[in-house]
């Protein structure tokens, strides 16, 4: 199976149009890596890239980005919303088809030791590539910001995967990570009733005794005249999508309510849509190679 | 959307492996276009090439195909248990993603004039592609085969669409038409009873009142101590997988008997799959372009 990894990179600017360009294109000059998304917030002053391509060739546009934003941005001056510890700030590295977690784990470590060595930016290791438990969780690992890791980068319990416990002078210090493809999947309730979508979604979640890997919300669409309950699905190989829709179904149900429909945000891998099509169809041998369009993307 | 379209030609050699390679050769030789299966069988002495990528690639390809098969394959002396009026019997285009069926059309018509104009191979649409309703179906395209057309290709209703009312000498003639991809899908159930099978069949296909679309045998899968329902669905945009599963389902808890599995054997569209999706999550406003590997496919 073709070897897919996508890198979702998160920089601090989000309103300088050529610096985000420049960033942007250091990722569009590596040969084999598709850049499927350039996301900036004003407000975060911070933009978000998506790209996906062989591993070799995501982990070298991981790098180049990094380096040109390590060139570009100067955390001296950068102020946003959104909590940052460096000029790039989080790059998660998320396994797609034909690699396993542990693949993607190995990718991080080699990105962020270069990272370290060529770029002097210190490099912490997060989510699945996390090295201890207390740096599993990214706002761990950004605690106390860019400002606050000045000092405290200095204790042995902050003290870098990756490089000196040395903050670089302009571009601070950069998380480097593993993960699973996130899915945002919402379901539709026929009830305008938004406490039965709390309730459900309440039910539903892992840090209220749901699922596992679930994130959810109950979510009022007044205009709509609906409620939803608004999930993140974290690790659709473990909490498949089918898993998260059926348990919403029959919890609505015992409030006398349907499900009326329901989304998936932004980008999925067909893995996981393939995942629902085995569920309800009761698949037996069906593999990935036999979806015309995976076979074309095939080396 | 991306634009592809697949093609799957059989022409009349089964047996000579340097024949059957030098006309896969004339597919792989054309850019863009992807070779994904060539297959032999020397009972029918024939063999079934298919590929898929942009429709001019893909018509190239058809036509270069052909001529090799044109050049290397002497119907005088073939032999073969398979009906066949030509050297490259047939030649059907299916759209998988970005095009309509009339753009499937389009490239039969331009493919056949090619074909009579360069080759000398008179030509009949057929399918989609079909100028008169006696030769929507290949069977009576054939009629008579590569023996039987030489005198009847005179009569009028017999005068190919694209070249002269006359047989090659050594090719014969050619259908070439569009269709739509054709699933097998086959649905197991949880008896010995291939009566069962037989019934629900028999109010699955079309030609006793089921639905449109779809041909339906029931099997004995006696090895496994159960039966099949086996289907082709020769038209999923507009009878889609789901259907059909479903109303075996629900035919077969008439009788009391569970589903217990199903296979899609074979290659399959994306687009089928995620009509699926839809249905049993309900989704809403999804697109083909949110999952990851096809828009990696596009251009």
């Amino acid at each position: 199976m073709q070897k897919l990894l996508q890198c979702i990179p998160n920089f601090s600017e989000g309103q300088r149009p050529e610096v985000i360009e420049q960033i942007a294109d250091a990722v569009r000059a590596v040969e084999d890596v598709r850049l499927l998304g350039v996301s900036p917030n004003g407000d975060h002053n911070r933009t978000v890239l998506t790209f996906v391509g062989p591993p070799d060739a995501v982990a070298e546009a991981a790098f180049q980005a990094t380096s040109k934003a390590v060139e570009l941005i100067d955390m001296r001056m950068q102020k946003g919303e959104h909590p940052r510890i460096g000029a790039m700030d989080v790059v998660p590295f998320v396994p797609i088809s034909g690699m396993t977690m542990a693949d993607a784990v190995d990718v991080a470590n080699a990105v962020g030791k270069r990272i370290a060595a060529e770029l002097d930016v210190p490099v912490y290791l997060y989510a699945a590539a996390a090295t201890t438990p207390a740096r599993k969780r990214l706002p761990d690992v950004r605690h106390g910001q860019y400002e606050g890791l000045q000092e405290s980068i200095a204790l042995p319990e902050r003290k870098p995967d990756f490089g000196e416990a040395k903050m670089h002078p302009t571009a601070g210090a950069i998380a480097v990570g593993a993960r699973p493809p996130l899915i945002a999947f919402n379901v539709n309730l026929g009830t305008g009733n938004v406490a039965i979508a709390k309730t459900i979604a309440k039910g539903l979640r892992e840090s209220s005794g749901g699922l596992m890997n679930v994130q959810a919300l109950g979510v009022d669409l007044a205009e709509q005249g609906i409620v939803q309950v608004s999930m993140n699905l974290l690790d659709y190989t473990r909490t498949p999508i089918h898993r998260a829709y059926e348990l919403v179904r029959i919890e609505a149900e015992r409030h006398g309510v349907a499900v009326v429909g329901s989304e998936i945000v932004g980008l999925v891998p067909l893995d996981a849509l393939l995942g629902v099509v085995d569920f309800y169809l009761r698949l037996s041998d069906f593999t990935r190679n036999q979806v015309l369009e995976a076979r074309l993307l095939e080396g």
